[in-house]
């Protein structure tokens, strides 16, 4: 409350709380009052009592989120998509060009990674892409492309579903369903997702805050679907020697709160093919639950990211660093 | 390219770009040679270059956007909603609510901005949450309420739509269509939008560039709909005294880019009252096409965004301050 | 306190609080303890208590400023410089080039903008630019030309000074002394200046929080000098339609929490001029103190923010939007 | 140019430029003519041209860096600290308080941390404080105090200087002057440092672009020292799950660039004690040259930045992994 805030408003906003179902208990300090809004189930909206009376600031304790909380559920939550695993304590890094373009160029691309190690395989259907003159993917024909190429390696794969109408279409040839950073936010596809059986990979939002997105992954869980993987990629700042700039500090603040495995996107987030290789270090060494990593035999040919896929001897470096940093980190848990 | 590139390189470039059916003409000049990429039509995806042997650094000079853009169409675009105008020098208000709650709260806030000369309603029926938790809107029961207002007053009607599976049902109440800031890359949403025969008010998103914005917006006239509104509604960045930052300068920026209607929502932009009526006022003196303003008559009530909706009695001093402001803009046109 | 905080953790932390000589009260809720400091005087270092065994979360309550804050003092600061004022509801304009060049160039821009109604003359003698290879700006005799202006024109002069050496000098030339945007933070220089007898203009930092910059302004007045003028100018996001981005929302948020007037140059913000004159409206619509614009007789010929600087002509008519959107603004206080 | 520009226009930038000393070449394309700006030596002021009659778009192709830049020195500069060197390879970690507080407090930390191995011992004895009212550091006192850590531990101090008026006393005591965060573009200070035989820290500016940093160590070249380290430590973004964002990508960025070495401080942008040893982690497998680590035994009583201070013992942990990273990464150069 302001100060000299009166009795009067002071009672406005203790009864403005218990209009709405909380306990409001004021406490006295030295040169103001503070109102305490106590016993409240979920978050209260800041914005209720904002505009009463004699009201200074609101100040939100409360997390809003349940389900996705570490206070909720203590251990770690690990993901299983098909043999592989997120959040136990292993690396798995998943790699592929950022759009199907063919048959030839997905099995070429994940022949290359699966020598190198890598534990899936990603690759775009449906591409959300800025312009509308840009490639779109290769739709259906691009999906039926990593079921062959899953058969083919045995490695499970990784897709994007674009919106609700392509779901149960993407959600039968993919292993693990992307939500993308456009649609982090996009609470009709969240719930759909919540409804899969399927695990989902939910990047960040290039400008959401940690409790966004957490919020995000509670709209599918809400739903029923525990299998959430997060995914960061980089957020957008005013830099412009990456593309966005990769927020590395997320993963032990996404640990510390939640109980999900958080993986990371370096290749979205530098945007230079350069760049790629030490933030993915980098990404393991702050203890991440995994890689996705934008791999193309041709990059200069590719229909989208050319610029930030590596080349399969460079993934193929990369991995030894990555498994090495990997080994070190874990044996200081 | 980079000092003393070689010739071979520069020869590759010209290359790669001839094989994507571009014309490449380098440039040379004291230090380096540059290579111009020429009669192209649309973009040239800077990817395709960034990687080649001897590039340093891909500029990229035409925009990607043609319908949006100014150079295609001199002459302003004019929405009409019913009998308003945006675009055509008037200042068109629209006011109303964030969420509708009831018929009667819809109604008694219809009736006061109307009064003060608003020239259109808004009300969320279908309502984005950060939170699973939070109220989501009344629905298909919200548009019936719309439509009711619709009858009562005579004001056109605006409404968010969240997802294709509810467009039909919006499409069918609402006189304008809202896309909202979550949802501004969300591209099947946009095509959608683009075979409505309804105008559409596009927000730009959190962290939107703005050329991302009038791609977005391209999207929906590619598909043939070029009845389309912009309305920026603040941006995210450092700043914690406003919910986000209102950048205005985008207004004449939008301007010299493309001959669609800019207008404002100083109400999210802030979060807080006390900041919407002058920032308002700036959005006029700025040039804009239009304003969108929250207006509660209970705002301490109210199911969401309370703490930045104006109470009746501002929203007419609002109105007064605005069209005087309007006026004098407008009289050095 | 994490939820489960035992009472030997919440004893700790009341004991770590009056070491430091704080008053702490436990305050019991729902799932877990709050701990409220009390009787503070000043801030309290949230890091003092943010490792301390159970602690969840340090949440500051009060703010740290105090010469500076409404609450000390309620009424307006009005600050005087020769006859005009800032802070009176007056709407004074500060006009000149970046950089003085010449005293010719400086007496003809200062004509033009004391013929259009400008109050007071702006120039740089000491420039603080981005590349040592840049014009560094005339010096003293820089400060001499501003002399003569002042001399011929009557209008007092506002210049930039950059470090504690050329105080001094500065302070006896100008009327108003400028402390620049990237100095906003250089401690030593905001004492020095609250040493001054002259009153100063203190720009916010490129990416200044509000409390920040208004602490910048405390350091000046606890040395002596409640002459303090804030300006907004600005600030970093990731928009490259405009140099930075004009927050004209701290203007109500500076009136809120400060006594101080507070003045924008939209020159600056902007970086193109065709930006400025639409911003300036803003400025004015936006209830600010005052404005500073950048003008050049022949911008393309400026030695430094020549894309900026306005025409004569071009001030001309900012003048008159300026003055009729002030006189409607003054109209509703 | 703009499409449908004149060739008057054209002749008008053409000679705009050679005013001012350039080579001006007109490039036709298919749409639109472009201008080239050829033989310049350093940057071309963007500004002079951008409002030009016809003039759609300046682009700067040209760094404005040459002293710094990779292009004139290909080799990496190692900075000699003793017998500490960074840029060779090594991994050197400086470690110590914000703030020296006493001899003891600085003897009992510098000879744990000399002990966990660290190369370098900091602490502040000048302290840039937001608020004027918090500890501003015990000045020649503290210096005092470094001095005898040097002579009793051996290792070389590094500690911050403030203003041109204290640069002679601090050069006197500190091995490496660390210019602040604040301080990046305070010209003055920068042309100060370039006159010193002692080396410098230069950290990046809360939110400076990656050539406004290489340029502000352009001005320290420039005036003879070639002896400057780069510190990243952290950025300012809407981020609030960590004070500052760590921006990892610019060391690739920075080392395609400059010759300079560059370290990171994990503790100023994580702010909070938690994030430290992760993002240190993540620091040394980007391929940094050097980490800046704050360390205190007393965190919880230390007069400024305790949380984010890590006790001796997480140090010891910190430097192992350090070790065994850097022993990997560089085992791959």
């Amino acid at each position: 409350m302001k100060k000299g805030a009166t009795d009067e408003s002071v009672k406005g906003v203790v009864s403005a709380a218990e209009k709405r179902g909380y306990t409001a208990r004021p406490i006295p300090g030295g040169d103001r009052v503070s109102i305490g809004i106590l016993y409240n189930k979920g978050s209260v909206d800041a914005g209720s009592f904002m505009g009463l009376e004699g009201v200074k600031e609101v100040i939100p304790v409360t997390k809003p989120y349940k389900l996705v909380s570490r206070e909720l559920k203590n251990e770690n939550t690990v993901v299983k998509v098909g043999t592989v695993l997120f959040g136990d304590g292993s690396m798995p890094v998943i790699a592929g060009p950022c759009a199907i373009e063919s048959e030839e160029q997905a099995l070429t691309i994940a022949e290359a990674v699966k020598k190198s190690g890598a534990a899936m395989f990603r690759g775009g259907a449906f591409k959300p892409r800025t312009s509308p003159y840009d490639f779109q993917g290769l739709g259906r024909k691009g999906l039926e492309i990593l079921a062959k190429v899953r058969e083919k390696t045995g490695l499970p794969v990784a897709t994007e579903v674009m919106d609700i109408d392509n779901f149960d279409l993407v959600e039968e040839y993919a292993d693990v369903i992307q939500i993308g950073t456009r649609n982090m936010q996009n609470f009709s596809l969240l719930k759909r997702a919540g409804k899969s059986k399927k695990p989902v990979i939910l990047k960040r939002g290039m400008s959401a805050m940690l409790q966004e997105w957490l919020m995000a992954a509670e709209y599918i869980m809400e739903e029923g679907n525990d299998q959430v993987i997060l995914c960061e990629r980089g957020i957008r700042t005013f830099v412009r020697h990456s593309r966005n700039t990769l927020d590395l500090s997320v993963v032990p603040a996404v640990k510390k709160e939640s109980h999900l495995p958080i993986i990371i996107d370096p290749s979205h987030a530098a945007g230079v093919r350069d760049q790629v290789t030490p933030l993915a270090c980098a990404s393991v060494a702050v203890r991440s639950d995994g890689l996705m990593v934008e791999v193309h035999h041709k990059p200069e040919e590719a229909m989208s990211d050319g610029a930030q896929s590596l080349y399969p001897d460079q993934f193929e470096t990369l991995m030894q660093m990555v498994n090495r940093i990997h080994a070190i980190t874990g044996s200081f848990v």
